[in-house]
Formats: structure tokens, sequence, C-alpha cells
């Protein structure tokens, strides 16, 4: 049986370009004890995935030149040799940029698509939504009242974070890129207000978007938002750092906050987070945000994107140029 | 009865110039009930004052033009109208400026300095020890056998952070200016090492002082040392924002941390504070600290100043200039 996969050629400085990549076709080799081959249906395109093609210490180890392009992925069992899996059943596992993936069974994870959709698998139920619960829950620590803002509020993980603040009774301010987000993020997500920061005096509207201060900054962008945001705080504010989309391409220093002393002025707090610290409460979380999906209380839009592994690198720089709303994912299969 | 006083005259762009001051003459006023009158023997010269002469929000409002300069002191009462107060005793109080200061009696607090010397009152067991106190203990909250970093080690708050985190069983390393202060702090205050950050590389030196990471960073300066050390943080780590010494004077944007994702990649936390926060616990924290003074555990240097409130505008500036080695005074009385 033939797979195609998609390896990592070189690392990149800068945005990605064709030289990072390299398809491969290969055969398939015989399955061996405990290892489950999957089908690959649809793969998350993260923001992460950036940071794993360098070099260098980091949360996670990079990515090595001519190994197989890390993915999150979601597929179908298509052969088996461990008794808890059967051809046929829907799992969630690192599956690379791949259309087949050999898996030891442990390293997968069952998922029930007669209800809720596979996507979102990657999506709410995913990565993204568990970033987005125990950051905003447990770091951000929002208070019913308060008012909590978030950046890529269109986006993956900034969509979950400002809804679960609604379920938690907080006035919710998004930050996105165009009308068309902003729109988004207010009608479908419900979000109280959202600013676009591509449009006018990002200080200004936001200050009128948030009359009485910013309790909780969830920061999915860095840069000049990051900065904005700092100089808005309310006295013991959190500030959780869950990316910087803004930054990652970056080939000259990195821009810090400029404002880090308002931390000092307001006593708040600025903390990184990363969703693989939280591995053993992710039952418990995915199970919560099940059910709220199924109340309707949070809604999961994914961003489909056809055209299988080749169109792997293309789809990875739609996360940069701020194209997709919502989830980002990749058909496969 | 004459007092002389400085006054806030002009607020400063940069470094504050004799234009920001206005040295006044007057007679000293009838004392009303309640009131006491104070012989001002020293004052507490504090990085924080020169936030204090700059307009706009702050952890406390800014110093009025035309008002006498704020600043803590140490005097003896003169004259009192207030019955827990005897002429003789020695008190600590905000007396501004001046060479002598009407207040009201529940704004000073009695100090014994039979065993301890006044000046002290203004450092370790003032508002620099009881920042520092409070600092590392609640917000770095050190762990025996972590690594404790303190930037301004061989200043008034460095000097104690760094003590305390030793009474705690830590490995503790001071970044100061100039192997003066260097000796010091690792001689007289018993710090592991001492990096000079103005011979060498910084990163290197810093690295070297501590095999294992960096655990807990205290910053007093901000700026280049502040990014330095954000490279070398471990798994969880805890950065106290104090102060930002180096920028305080800055007449273009501050300078934020670069490597503030280092944030992101280790799960750490950075956060601001402020020591009157902890006011209702200064009693319990004096008490702890004078404990560690008699015991010899806690050294507390005093570097004084001679020549009365006239010398006020040069002594503020010896900060900036990084002259002082300890608690920086000024002799009044």
């Amino acid at each position: 049986m033939k797979n195609v996969s998609i390896k990592l050629a070189s690392r990149p400085v800068g945005v990605p370009t064709d030289a990072c990549w390299l398809l491969e076709e290969n055969n398939i080799p015989e399955l061996a004890d405990n290892q489950i081959l999957v089908k690959v249906l649809y793969l998350s395109i993260d923001p992460a995935m950036r940071g794993w093609m360098n070099d260098g210490k980091s949360y996670i180890r990079p990515v090595k030149i001519g190994e197989v392009m890390r993915a999150l992925g979601v597929g179908e069992v298509i052969a088996s040799k461990h008794p808890d899996f059967s051809v046929g059943d829907k799992v969630s596992a690192a599956t690379g940029v791949q259309e087949l993936a050999i898996l030891d069974a442990k390293d997968a994870v069952k998922i029930d698509t007669s209800v809720i959709e596979a996507p979102v698998y990657l999506g709410t139920l995913g990565m993204s939504g568990l970033t987005a619960y125990f950051g905003i829950l447990d770091t951000g620590q929002p208070k019913e009242g308060e008012t909590v803002v978030v950046s890529g509020a269109a986006g993956a993980v900034g969509s979950v974070v400002g809804q679960i603040a609604k379920i938690k009774g907080c006035r919710v301010v998004g930050i996105a890129g165009g009308q068309e987000k902003c729109d988004y993020v207010v009608n479908e997500l419900g979000f109280d207000a959202c600013v676009d920061y591509k449009q006018g005096d990002l200080r200004k509207n936001l200050k009128e978007a948030c009359p009485n201060g910013i309790d909780v900054y969830f920061d999915n962008v860095g840069g000049e938002i990051l900065d904005t945001v700092l100089g808005l705080i309310n006295f013991k504010a959190r500030i959780v750092i869950c990316g910087a989309i803004s930054q990652y391409n970056a080939t000259e220093k990195i821009v810090g906050p400029s404002n880090y002393l308002s931390l000092l002025v307001n006593r708040a707090k600025m903390e990184g987070i990363v969703v693989f610290d939280n591995a053993a409460n992710y039952g418990k979380a995915i199970k919560e945000m099940a059910t709220w999906v199924l109340q309707g209380k949070l809604t999961s839009k994914v961003y489909v994107v056809e055209g299988g592994v080749r169109a792997f690198p293309d789809t990875l720089l739609k996360l940069f140029q701020g194209e997709n709303i919502g989830k980002l994912v990749l058909k496969i299969g």
C-alpha cells in the first residue's frame, strides 16, 4: 500500500517556502503487534507548527530534518494488530502530514463521530479547545462580571476562549482582523464586542469596548496588540501568553512589550501556557466542552481546505495571512 | 521656627535637572490637635521617586507641581499634640524632602533606635526591605535548592532579596555594576556569585554562574538585563518585576523584553509587585527581618550622603549613576 507524506527538508528563515518541504511516496510496511494503520481524514493546521520547524530548545523537540512533519489528525483505522481497535474505528492522534499513519495503539484515542463531526475533534475538542480551556480557566481565572479580551478571536483557540469566558459570566471582547471576522465573533460566537485591529486606532477602540478596563487578556498574537492591551489592564490583571503569531516568522529580533511595566503599576501577572502540561485532565475537559457543544453554548466553526497532503505547505501559510475563520483543517482522505 | 523644603517645580523629561526643583524657606505654623512636629534626621532616596515625578496614572498619585517632594524619612518628635507621642520619640513617616514635617500622628510609626540605627528603618526595615521581603517570598516563592537571580544586587532592595533567598536555602546569584559592588555582594552579603554586567558577556557569565538555570528572577533594572535573564529561565520560573531603573529616565519608548516568549516555552510567570499592597502585614515582616538583622543573617549597609535638604537633587541622581552600595540615604538633621 502506498503512502504519501510531507517531510521537513530544511528549516525556514522567516515565512516557510517550498524549499522547506519534501513530498515522498513510499510503501507501507507490515504492522507489528500493538500497531494500527490509520487512514488520515483531516489534519489540524496550527500556528505552533511554525515553532516546531525551528531548531533549538522549546516546549517540545523540533521536527528533525528528513522527518515527516508533525501534525495532529483524525482518521479511520484500516488495519489493526491491537485488540482494542477494529477496522472502521475513528481515532485522534499525532498522525503527521501523511495519508496513512502507522501508530502504536497507545498513542491513538478513539473518538465518537456519530454526534460530533470528526474535524471538531481537532478544534474545539482537540488541542485548540484544550489550550483555550486550561489557559482561560486555570491561568486567566475569569470571575463573573470581569472583562476578558482575547486576540485571534476568530481563530481556533480564541473563539473557544471567548465562549468559555461568556459561559463564566464575563464581558468578552475579541480582537480580530477585518469586518467579516469581527461580525462572526459577535454574531455567531456571542462575544459582547470585537475590535478590528486593521481599522482605526486600536487603543481607542479597545478602550471604548472595555469601559471597565481589562481584567484578563488571552494573547495569541503578541507584537503591538499585546503592547496596546498592556496599557489598558486593571489592577491584578492576568495576561495569558498562549502564542504570538505576529512574531513567528520574524527574521529580526522579536518585539517585546514596551508596556510591560504596566504589570508593575497594576500588580498584574503575565504567564505562559502550553496545553501538554494538562494531559492528565484532558478527559474531564473534553467531556465538559462536549456538553457545551451539544447544548449549543460552544459553537465550533471549522474552516476546511481540500487538496490532501500536497496542499499542506500552502494551507499552513493561510494561518499567517489570517485567512481562516475558525479552526483550520486540511482534508486528506 | 523656619523650615526648608524642596518642592517639585516642573516635571522632568529624562534625567531630572535643577529646573525640576524649588527650594523654599517658610515658617512652621502652630500644631493642630493630633499633629506632631518632626525634625527630619534621614531621608530615604529611592528609584521610585523618579516615577512619582511623572504625571499620569500609576500605583500612587504623582507629586503635584508646587508640592513638597514626597520622601520617606526618620526623625525625632520635637513637639506633639497627640497623647501617644512625646518629644524625643523617634518616628518613621512620609516626611517629604524638608527639615521639619508636621504630621498627623496616625501617619507616623514609632521606631526603636536603641539597638538598630535610625537609617536602617529606611532600608532593610523600611520600604526597601519590605519590598524585598514580600516580593521574593510571596511572589518569587523560592524553594530550597533553587537558583535565585537578583539584579541591582548591591542596592537597597536587591541586597535584602538575595539574603532572604539565602536564608531560604537557595543558590543566589547577584547582578551588579562593577567589581567593587560584586565583591561586596559575595563577600559581605554572602551571595554565591555575582555577575558584573559591565564586564564581558552577560549571558555567558550568568549561564556559568547558574549551572542549573534560573528558577526565580527578581528584577530591579529592566532593559537588556531582564531580556538576557529571560533567555535562561527554567520551567515554571517566576519573574518578579519590582522596578526598571535602566528605563526610568528614558525619553524614548521603553525597551520591552524581546525574550518574553520564554515565558511560554517555560510556562513561566512574570508578575509586578508594589509593596503598599502588603501594608496589613508590615508589622510581622519587620519583626522577622529585625530578628534576622540582630542574628547577623541580614546585613544592612547604608550609604549616607551628608548635606541636608539642599543636597537632595544631586543625591537622587546618584541612584541612576549607580554610585551607591547599599541603601542610599540623605542625612538631614
